[in-house]
Order: C-alpha cells, then sequence, then structure tokens
C-alpha cells in the first residue's frame, strides 16, 4: 500500500504519518518528489488500516498496489482449479453446459426441458425452486416441491442438477438435491450465505452480482474459499448499463480477465446476460471463444407459456441447434463439448 | 399494457395474440397505424402476462402503461405518511436527522457518538452491529455484543436507534433494541427478509440498492408494505456510475421523485452516497434543499481509529457545525430540524 | 406513438389532447382501460410532437412503437449492406481486418507496422494522424504530415487505409489519401461533421460513442445515411461501465443486436474495447464468434515505445499469432479471412 | 507516479525498468515490499510515460499519484477565480441565474422569454442558434438567423446572452453575440474546438459530458486555459446512468468536488440535468445549497409549443416563483441572487 501525503504536508506531519504505520506493525519507506511525499507501506493490505490512513487530515491518498484477493488469486494458486461433480469436471478443455427453464412450473414441464436438454448434450440441468422476483405479486417458485421434483427428473434423467439457493437456512435442503448450488446475482454480497456456504463440501455457482465489479466478485469467492469450500465456479451474466434495448450487458472481456486474476472456473449466462432468445446463439458462441469453461443456457418446452423468462428461453428445437453450432467453435479455440 | 404487434403481423397473428389476451382474462383494444397493429390490453397489470407476450414471435414489444407499484404509489395513497417513532415522527415538516458511527467498536465509542450526536440535536443513533463487509479479512461487526452496548445506550441516552439487520432470522433480536430496522443496499432485493418485515409492526428504514432503479426501490417497499407493514423509509445512499472521484454517485433528483411516485417519507445518507467526508456537508444542506425528510449521518469521536468508514465520517465538532448550518437551509424549504 | 392521459384526466382534458393531435396531422385512436386513458397515435413518428405532448399537464407519458431511425433500419433495407472497398468488401463472408498503431509516429514506424499485418493477413491499415487526447500536454499527432506518411505507405503496400477526421474541415484532405474515413467515439454526436460525411462519397467507419446506446448510434449512422452516403460501417468500441480493471466494457452483444436491428456491417475493436493487450486475443474470437464483420486491432512495431496505447497494442508477433487462431473461430461460424 | 513490478520481477528485470526511466528523464526510488518491487518516479507527471511503463512486461501497472491537470487545479491557484462579465461576475458571494428556451424559434418566442426571465431576476439569458440534435428528422436551430435575433433582444432587454457554439469555424460569429461561450455536453472533448477557444477572450462555459469523469471535465477546461483563456465556469448537466425515470442523473456532489479540486467557478442545469419541469425546482434549491455559482433553467413562454425540451422548461410563472424561493435558500448558505 502506498501513502500519498498532502502537497503542503510538512516533516512532523511525515513523522507523524510513519509513527502510526509502525504502531500498527507496518515497515515504511520515504519517498520524496517533487510535489508530494509518498510512503511505500510493507506488510499485509488491510482495509482498517487504509482506511485510518485515509480519514488522516495530513493524508491526500492511499493507493493499494496488491490486489484484495488471496486465495482465489492465480499468485496463490497458478494451476486452473478443476472442479469434480458427479462423473463429470468444470474447468477441462471440455465445456459444460447447464441449461433448462428459469423457474419449476410443474413436474411434466421440468421433465421435458430435462429429457430435450439431455438429448441435445447439456450435462446439467438448471431449474429454480425459489425464485427472486421484482415484484411480491409475481410467482415466487414452486419451492419445497420444486426441490422434490428436481429429485425425481435427476433420478429419471440422471442429470446433474444446479438449482439456486436464497438463504443460509435452506443450504441443506437445496444441497440434497442439487449437485451444484447456485447463488444469484441478487445475493453474490449476501455476506453469511457465503459464509456458510464455505462451510459445505458442494461446488458452488457464484453469479456476478448486476453491479459487481470484478474484484468484488472475486472477494465474494474468497468468502466462501476462506471458509474451507474451494469448489466455486464463476458464473458471467450481465451487468447493469446505460444500454435499454438489452436486459443487462454480457461482459465478455470478465471471462479472459478472471483467467489472469483467478484459477477459479468461469461460465457465462447469455440468456440474463442479454433478455433476448434472439441473441442467445451468437452470444454463446463468444463466450466459448472468449474461453468460458461453460455455458448457463435458458431453455423451456413452450417459453410462450412460461411464467417467467419466457423472452429470454429458447425451445428445445433451438437449445438442439445451437449446441451443434457450439461444438465448432468450441473446437476452434481447442476446447470440445 | 400495450402489445405491438410485428411490422409483418397479417390478421391471422392479430387474431392469435387477441384470443390468447382473453383467454388470460383481458379486454383488447385494437389500433391499426401506418407501420404497427397495437393492441391495447384492458386489465390488471401483470408481468407474466407481460412475459408470455414478449416470448411470442408475432409480437414485437410489450410497453408497460402504468407502474408496477401499487400500495407504495401515490394514486392508492396521495397524502404523506407520516411515520411516528417514539416521541418523534418522520415526514412532517421537522427533518430527523439519524447519525452515528458506522459500526459499533465497543461501548465507549458508542457512547460518546451517541452523546455527542444527541447534544448537537440529532433524534436518532445509527450504529451497526452487523456489517457487511467486502473482504472477509475485515471486521464484521461486534454482532449480538452490539446490539447489547446499543441497548445501554439508549437507556442512557433516550435516543432512538437505528440499525441494520442482515437476515431473517435476526429480525426478532435486531427489532429488540432497534426503533427503527434498516435493511442495508446489498439487501434491498433479499425478498425473503422484506417478507418477513413485512410482518412485524416496526419502521423498517430500506436503502436504495446500489444499482437499483427507483421502479426497483419502490417495488422493494411493496414487498413489506404488501405483508402489511406500513411504516416504510427510504433512504437514498448513491448509486454506482463510471465517477471514480466518490465512492457512490448521491442521486439527489430521487428526493423529489420519490415524493411525486410515491407517498412514504425519503431520506438522505450523504455519507455513504459520498463516501469522503469533505463533502457531506454540502450534500447534506442540498438534501434538504431538495425536499428530504431526513439525514443519516456518519459521526464518529474519532474517524482516524474507526474500523470502518473513517473517511467518510465527521468528527463531532463537524457535525454540531453541520447541525447549526442545516437549521437555516431547512427553514429556506419551510422545514425545521 | 402513445399518448398516456393522467389518471384522473376528464373526457374534456382527452378531447384537448385528441384535438391537438388533430391539428398536428395526427389520427387518433382512443383506448380507455381501468386506470388510463390512452390515445394510439397514427402518423409519422416526430420528437418535437411527443416533446410537446410530453409537455401538456394532462399527459402522464408518451411511449414511441417504431424506432427513431429510418434508412438505417432493418424494415426499410432487409438485406444486408455490402461495402465495397478497392479489391475487397465488408459485409459479406470474408471477415475484414483492420489493423495498425495507434497513432502515426513516423514514417518508418508506420512502415514496419504496415508491412507486418500485412504479412499476417490484414488487408487495412489503421493509423491516426489526428489525435484526440484527454490531455493538452499528450502527443497529438502528426496532422497533415502524418496523412503524406499515410499515403507513401499505402502506394509501397498496397494496403487499404482507414484513419480518423476530427472536423468537417478536413474531410478532404483525409479522404485523399483515406479508403475509409473513421469517425471517432468523441465525435460520434458531432452532428455538423457527420452532415458532411452524408455529402462525400467514401466510406465512414462510425464508431460507437462511449456512452452511446444502440439507438443513438444507429441514429448517428441516419445522419450520414440521409444525407445520400450510404457507406457505413459501425465500429463497437466498448462502452463506459463502472467496471475499472477494463479501460471500457465492450459490448458484443451489440453485434448480434446491430445486425437484427439494422442493414449495416459492424466490426469490433477489442483494443480500445478493453484497453489490455492480453485482452485482445480472446475478445477477437469472441467478436468473430459473434457474428462481427471485421476487426480493428491495435498492433505497434513496439509497444513499449509507442507515444500512445501501447498497453493495449499487439506486437507483430502476437497479431500474426492471432490471425492464424482467427482463421479457425471464423470458419466455425460459416465465414473465412 | 508509482511503478509497481510484477510479482516475480527479478533484480534484472527492477534494472531494466529503472534504467528505462532514467533515460526519460525521471529519477527513481526503489520500494522492496513483501510481494512486490515498487519503484517511486520522480518528475512531471506525462501520460505517455505511463503508457510506455504499462506496456512493458515486467510492469504490473503504474499508478498516478497526481493529479493531470495544472492550471485548471487548486495547487497550481488557490484562490476562486472570479470571472467578470459586462455589469457582472460569477464566482463571487452573488449567485448568476442563466434562463431562457433551449432554442431560439422567432423573435416573438425569443423575445418573450427574454423578458420573463428578466422580470424575474435573471441576468443571463440562454437560447440556442445552432443545436445538435439526436435525430437528423429534428430542427436543428434557426444558426445565423437566431444569432441575429440573439442580438436585436440583448440590445432591447439589456441581458447577457450565453449561446452554444458547435465547431471552430463559427465561433467569432457566436463570440459577437455572445457573452459567455457554450460548449454542450457532446462537445466537451471536441478538442480542436476546446483550443480555437483558449485563445479567444471571452468567457467559456463548458457543460459536463455525458459520461465524462470529473477529471476528464477538468482536463477538458485545461485545453482551454491552457491556450491562454482563463476565464471558464464549469456547468453540471447530468450524467448518464442506468436509471430510466430521469433524462440524465444530476451529479451534485460535483459542485463541492471542483470545489475542492479547483478554483473554477460552477454552475448547474437541473433543466437536462433531469428532463422534467417538475424536478427543477427542487433540484434548483439543492444545486445552490450545494455551493453552486449559479444556475441555468429552460424556461419557455409555452413549453406546449415548444420546437425542443418542453418537458423539462418551466413557464414564465413557475420561473419567476422559484426565483423567488431560491433568494432564501441562498441566504441560508451566505449567498444572494
Amino acid at each position: 500500500m502506498i501513502v500519498v501525503m498532502n502537497p503542503g504536508a510538512t516533516q512532523k506531519d511525515v513523522t507523524k504519518i510513519t509513527d502510526k504505520l509502525k504502531t500498527m506493525g507496518y515497515g515504511v519507506h520515504l519517498s520524496t518528489g517533487e510535489n508530494r511525499t509518498v510512503i511505500g507501506v510493507i506488510g499485509q493490505r488491510r482495509e482498517e488500516a487504509a482506511q485510518a490512513m485515509e480519514a488522516m487530515p495530513e493524508v491526500e491518498q492511499v493507493v493499494f498496489i496488491t490486489r484484495p484477493f488471496k486465495l482465489a488469486g492465480r499468485e496463490f494458486h497458478p494451476e486452473d482449479t478443476v472442479i469434480n461433480i458427479g462423473n463429470t469436471s468444470v474447468g477441462t478443455d471440455e465445456v459444460i453446459v447447464m441449461a433448462g427453464p428459469c423457474a419449476i412450473e410443474n413436474e411434466d414441464q421440468l421433465l421435458q426441458a430435462a429429457e430435450a436438454i439431455k438429448a441435445a448434450g447439456a450435462k446439467v440441468l438448471r431449474a429454480g425452486a425459489f425464485k427472486p422476483r421484482t415484484s411480491p405479486y409475481s410467482f415466487q417458485g414452486l419451492e419445497k416441491q420444486g426441490l422434490q421434483f428436481l429429485n425425481e427428473v435427476r433420478a429419471k434423467t440422471g442429470l446433474l442438477i444446479v438449482t439456486e439457493v436464497m438463504d443460509q437456512f435452506t443450504i441443506d435442503e437445496v444441497a440434497e438435491c442439487a449437485d451444484i448450488i447456485q447463488v444469484g446475482a441478487r445475493n453474490m454480497q449476501n455476506y453469511y450465505l457465503l459464509r456458510e456456504l464455505g462451510k459445505i463440501r458442494k461446488p458452488v455457482l457464484l453469479k456476478r452480482g448486476l453491479s459487481a465489479t470484478i474484484e468484488e466478485w472475486l472477494m465474494a469467492a474468497e468468502y466462501i474459499l476462506s471458509g474451507g469450500n474451494y469448489d466455486v465456479i464463476l458464473c458471467e451474466r450481465g451487468i447493469r448499463t446505460f444500454e435499454p434495448y438489452t436486459r443487462n450487458t454480457l461482459d465478455l472481456s470478465a471471462v479472459p480477465l478472471v483467467k489472469q486474476l483467478s484459477h477459479l472456473p468461469v461460465i457465462v449466462d447469455p440468456s440474463h446476460g442479454t433478455g433476448l432468445s434472439g441473441l442467445v446463439p451468437a452470444m454463446s458462441k463468444a463466450a466459448l471463444a472468449a474461453g468460458s469453461d461453460g455455458l448457463m443456457i435458458e431453455v423451456h418446452p413452450n417459453p410462450q407459456e412460461a411464467v417467467s423468462d419466457g423472452p429470454q428461453s429458447l425451445t428445445p428445437d433451438q437449445f438442439r441447434n445451437l449446441m451443434e453450432e457450439l461444438k465448432g467453435v468450441a473446437a476452434s479455440v481447442g476446447r470440445f463439448i
């Protein structure tokens, strides 16, 4: 960390600050430039220390020179993390496709979707039992009954299951029927939930928050990793911008960037990322070309009857066609589906 | 709601859509323009119906003509809501100032802050026992012990207390020592928490999410209102933009806008809104001039020793001076402190 | 266009508005719902009419149901536009790569870059003679001398040239040495410049503004098209968001979306879009997979000595490798380089 | 400036970088921490040098510790700049109100607006002859005839005039009839225009760009100041965010922040800042309370007939009432109108 003194700082001011830093256990290194005195601070990065420094009237600003994440960072773990789930893995040359309806509506709908995506080559069924909805008057999910349907469809189809958990008190129930536990974008900074997910031994799919920086996203992963659960899959799903034509702006540059900064696998959800089924095929291909380890795609047996997210859901036919096209794109970047 | 047909839609397409709308219980009203057929849909706004329509290939877009909030809207409740809390009220000509440290660090710090803000004229003490922190390695709050300190300081000073609740399972504990229960920005769309807050009978301070639109914010209030708890105070605390010099961009236009759209009182938090104590006085005055019903300001006995948010905290002296200045500004817009 | 009356609007209010609309030459179509009267307005979309309506106290809001662009829209021109430039074309199955340094620094640097990109398979040399720079103290481009170097290098290498024009008064000079005239992001809404570009007969590369919506971008193209110049190539180059790790957020979803809305070709600039050379290869591949008609990539003989944009420039070696990889990705989506 | 070496940098790498810095004329100061070697660079801030450093593979990042603006900064000029215009001044305890229609439509409209705002106490008439419009099919301004009308109304009313210039080639014409030359938001980074405005001796009103950071805005001012024209008035007019209810998000925190960073006067345009006349009074008061040196407000004799921006224009009556209310707010912060 670097502490930049005010332009008019005196020798006494500098001594006051360096003394305080030493009291905090830091080493200091002075550098006096033409306009500013700069203090190189030697020791562990700590937000508290930085804030204390920023609150000093003699200090102009504090600059971090290291990233705040540790366990999630490449420096800590240079090799790519591979997460084994059932008979498959995330983070290898194989691209994993997770697909299915936004919400579980009934057993038939879920089974139809599951069979369709399985036939097309997807390995993981996505479907929500607990649904975070903007309006209290919208369908809020089948909840426990939805989990039961998931269990039955898992048994019938052999598909792996990813489904969302909404609070720390239903983790156990969800973990019973899910192979991957999803943390939704709205919960990315629900730290009490993240802490509990650090204590279990199931892979967690951590969606990027609507307006989360990549650093905040990796810090959310750090909560889970620091609890002892190392199996975190990151999922880019679009960020909020000023553009109104799309529901969100899918930030595909997050894929190669996260791969530089972190060892964790990262997948992409082009359905939420765009909100428009007509854009999903192009953005799915783009995600693979950008290096994504997988995709999460909404597929509904009949999008026009979906209780939620119909406009961004593919039909089974559209999904099957897309899966065919994706094989070529994956191959072009040395991957396979 | 308005359904806009595709440019090339045939009579048969239009009939298909109007039939489906009628099946859903809606009345329809056709309007054929030069380039588009537009269907006026008569009946209650329902997101599910809109999404189903948008998923139809014959439909270009769906446009809402009413707002999604009901109980939170001015149409439903034309008069300003006044919320009585102890011997004071929010939403009258009196401007309510809530002040105190970001986090409860120990009993002394809390009591010092409380006495200072009381002496300066604040009526409500703010202080967090449960702290949502970006890093798992940062101080996470004193939790239950913090609530205990709040109780003691409430008894000693007679100040009202506002403090944050982080999940639905600690609502009762928090409600025991708080006069106003705060929902933080990160939890604005934690719907399970909002639903439970709808069942209690204590005022809720609902902070605007970091990237929440005003409509989403009012829909979060709608969750609480629709559960039966009508005492919701909205709090603007800055939104995330591209500007790096400030922590957030304080959206003061939200104040008069919310007052047009809703009957709920709205206050402003310039401390989080800017992240810089040097901007807090100017933005506090601006908030009152814009019509805010109150302020929430971070004050710490010694910001340089604060474990969190020191850079945005006022000293007791700065706060006392600000309170003096605010009286004049309040008076200039027909209010008082 | 749809005019939504206030909730309390009387019959008299409605008549006032419909009369005014008729005076403006519009047909009207009334639809009375449970909460609102809605007026379907038949006739050409005009911003002036919409604003006049919105300024009426009896009107709650005005909603457009058609897009504002005409000549740029797919409805007007259903087939893809193909733009012929020299012996090549933009908008066919062939993907066009434009590459070169950010700024022309001297003749050697330019020639080295040109030869390197030509050897690697690029067809168009990009290089700026006029440079818009945030700081008045930064290098502002070689200006006229730069254009001369471009001419010489064009003659020597046979490469096509794309270079930026900064104002309407240097269009002729730039057009003399450029095969494609570039409008930079900062000038996307420089309407006087756009108007003049509508009068020439040279292809224009129109970069998306830093915070331009897709609609505004297409309206900027509309300025050029409406002047009579139909050869506009759109270029996505990243938008401004809250994310600090990248210079901009490359909005690849703009590619398939623009292709739906418009017939114009669209290319992608991953160099400005990310600001980081390490992300350029992944995002170049992603752009092609998303359906981009081309790429614009910064290549510098020696990025560490570049006077601008070194951090986002590829070396000739990196560029050659990338071109090899791009061939496979292009093929996987039915294109070639 | 601080150069942060890669985590694995060797002694040889460090020497390579320090040697290069010395060649560039910088002094260096090494600081070796636990994880990184940091080089304090002594000498003038130069973007070119920073970019060259960032392009070196041995370097992780470059951090600036000084601001890029010089002449616009408080360090260079600690006292507030006061700009004398005719018989009035901007930047004193007097708050200056500029008001009038968005566009000049005809002489009557302009004169009516002028007389109304003069009667209410405004000192400067704003009205546009050259109009930047999103659509090529919208009214583009009366251009030269508009300037003539401005001249006539100036003579009749004695009001000062502020009007927009759209390119560097009409500066002289505009300067003849304007007391203050306005640079619109879309032209904030039209550097060729800014350079020419640096050569004249007339006050320039520099609007903040739609997505300009405060630093970029001050750098745009720096272009004008570095040309020798020291009379720059900054104008905050709203930034682009994700919020759709308002046209822009008025960033009032820019006012106290600019006052800390710079000596230049700053005013606020709540009309463009919100896009809604109903929010203009509240935001005008808030602007004054935040410390703004003035206001720019759209007033139209008949907003319902305005050719542009009717929805955000006040009527003469509304403006007169607002002016009355503003007096009290100004007084409450030690200013007057």
